[in-house]
């Protein structure tokens, strides 16, 4: 199985391993990074195809032929999400995070409040931050061990300044896979509301057995005027660096917004992330990720199954991506002092949960995205520094 | 000599071949590409070494580093152009259309008069218009055959609504490498009437014998305050799909303004853009860029004294770039006869001269970054669709 292949990215460059010891003073030495979202897995091999073919057509000018890029990204929504995307509906930005920061400058105002579920990725209210705009958090409910949106409770939070919401679908962290209900009860809140939704579907094609992910306009088409879809290859595929998302926008007057400012830009996709992204949404494409999913199921598992073992760590469960979200709470102890248990004993660099966002205070987020072995290695050095508690 | 290589770019989805049926009509079958900026010549080794490297990497996850990127800049600008540049004052952009389009969004307001000297690159005034600005055409002046810039004339054109100029240095088409007294009575210009300037040097590094390119910050370092620098490896090394170029603001407080727009956009740079840049800013890059300047000035003089010998057409003479500037007024065709001569008989795709603005309507600009014969090929052609002249 080529998902055990240990690769060694220590001093080539890779933002995980290189800025980790300036990041959590863990050294890569003997440390574990499992902070930043991308993989420590060798690249699929239609991906070094790609790469082949672009060494071998040897031109780096002005290129076309963005139609099969395009083809493939259509291919890929039709056949492995159920969902009908016209070429027209979508733009080309430099990654999601360029293509979330576009949107809010496209469609929202200075001062508007943007809301986002937390905890949640980040970037999201630093986007929102950057644009000038205020983030209006709205805490996920815990309900049966996993978060879920808890739009009884939302309602009464809101200062009627909100335009935007910005939904990660699936979650991050934790993984959870939206149901039917809860994105039809996502629609509802954004029709109630008069809410402009970006539905950053990045982690849709990381979902486990027994969950699928259901893209947000095909859940609830009756919000299409007000819908914003945010995909990419990238974190599937390991290929962040190709800095390539798509905003994808299937109502003309929404598209025509979003164009109106989009065009001031003058931004045209670059060589590597076009021709990496069509060789991943192929058929051999569909067939790695297919096995990633597996992969990453098994990591899960053996990564949560192990912490949960632990006396006061919990782990929530898991229903797709590689974002492990851990709970320190049980252990009574504050941040400052489990954080150091993690990072200075365990020496795995985790994402501080605070980050997220309210609700993150006592966790920590795990990427195990990574080769089996250093799972149960990272769950081995937890259970030893928080040996005391056994 | 490795410039004499003949490549095929037909079918490789290379727009300069792919486009030119469907842009002029002329078929990629025995017609001759020369118009888009980019050029018929392979990659130089050291940029086929760089992508060896990423594919031998084979990780094209979120990565660091680009301090090596910065310091190749860094030291290209000093060793080839004499000029000092601080890492801070740089932003990596996707390219310069980019870079421009940027600077036009966070430096200037919608209704603000934007200078150009025409005929200029077209996609100033595309830029210009795109961002709800104004395009300002201030016209060039031909003495001594040769294009300059007439600033006792556009005193009297100003309409005081003027807030920015885009130079281009050198100047496309035809390649005039300014002069420091052209460039000190270009910052003068700018400084009695208050006007910011972009000078996009992405031709810098393109200069033939007994000319020196200044780059402007070193010609005016009194202006560094209204002062912007478009650079890029992307003509020189023939790798604009990289889509990267750099925007550097020498002043503090300009760069502040310029960064409070830029960092609402949330842009990194890519990793192939990044990998060429690097490999290109090198000292193969710079032995590489000698041979291909020598070999360009020897086309633009097959060309160039090739046309002036055919009755009725006068190519300008260049002191840089590979874009060679026809006037065919002496025919007196008008621009429907002419062109179709070019395009139709001489099966020759050039870029029309009104696209560059006021004073190229009698004119075309051929690309002669292409093998010599080529180059030869063209001139033959152009003779005889011409012959009846003589
Ligand atoms: C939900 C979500 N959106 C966007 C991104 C970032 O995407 P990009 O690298 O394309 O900017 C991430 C990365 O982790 C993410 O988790
Ligand atoms: C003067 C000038 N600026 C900018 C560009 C375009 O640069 P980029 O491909 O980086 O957008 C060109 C391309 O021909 C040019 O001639």
């Amino acid at each position: 199985m080529t998902f055990d292949t240990e690769i060694d990215r220590r001093n080539t460059d890779c933002i995980k391993w290189d800025k980790m010891e300036s990041a959590f003073g863990v050294s890569p030495e003997d440390g574990l990074a499992m902070w930043i979202a991308d993989m420590d897995f060798p690249p699929g091999p239609f991906l070094q195809e790609a790469m082949q073919g672009l060494l071998a057509r040897a031109d780096y000018g002005y290129f076309c032929g963005l139609e099969s890029y395009e083809d493939a990204i259509i291919g890929w929504m039709r056949d492995r999400h159920g969902w009908t995307v016209e070429r027209e509906w979508m733009f080309t930005t430099y990654g999601l995070g360029n293509g979330i920061a576009i949107t809010l400058n496209a469609l929202t105002a200075p001062g508007d409040e943007v809301i986002i579920f937390s905890p949640v990725y980040h970037e999201f209210a630093a986007k929102i931050t950057k644009t000038g705009r205020v983030v209006k958090e709205l805490p996920l409910a815990i309900v049966d061990g996993v978060y879920t949106m808890d739009f009884d409770a939302y309602a009464g939070m809101l200062s009627g300044r909100e335009t935007m919401v910005i939904a990660c679908s699936p979650h991050n962290p934790a993984g959870r896979v939206w149901t039917q209900e809860e994105l039809t009860a996502l629609a509802d809140f954004c029709q109630r509301h008069d809410l402009l939704l970006i539905s950053d579907e990045i982690h849709a094609d990381l979902t486990f057995a027994g969950h699928t992910h259901i893209p947000m306009h095909v859940a609830a088409p009756q919000i299409a005027d007000r819908l914003v879809m945010t995909t990419s290859a990238s974190k599937t595929f390991n290929i962040a660096g190709g800095r390539t998302g798509c905003v994808t926008i299937p109502d003309p007057d929404l598209r025509a917004r979003f164009h109106r400012f989009f065009n001031t830009l003058d931004m045209q996709p670059n060589l590597l992330g076009v021709a990496l992204t069509r060789a991943a949404y192929s058929p051999a494409g569909a067939a790695w990720c297919d096995a990633l999913c597996t992969y990453l199921e098994g990591n899960a598992a053996v990564f949560n199954d192990g912490v949960n073992a632990i006396p006061g760590l919990s782990a929530m469960p898991m229903q797709g991506t590689y974002l492990a979200w851990v709970d320190f709470a049980g252990t009574g102890m504050e941040r400052p002092e489990f954080s150091e248990r993690v990072y200075g004993t365990a020496r795995i660099a985790a994402t501080p949960g605070h980050t997220l966002g309210k609700g993150g205070e006592s966790c920590l987020r795990f990427n195990v995205g990574m080769p089996r072995a250093r799972v149960q290695e990272a769950v081995d050095r937890l259970a030893d520094a928080f040996a005391d508690l056994q």
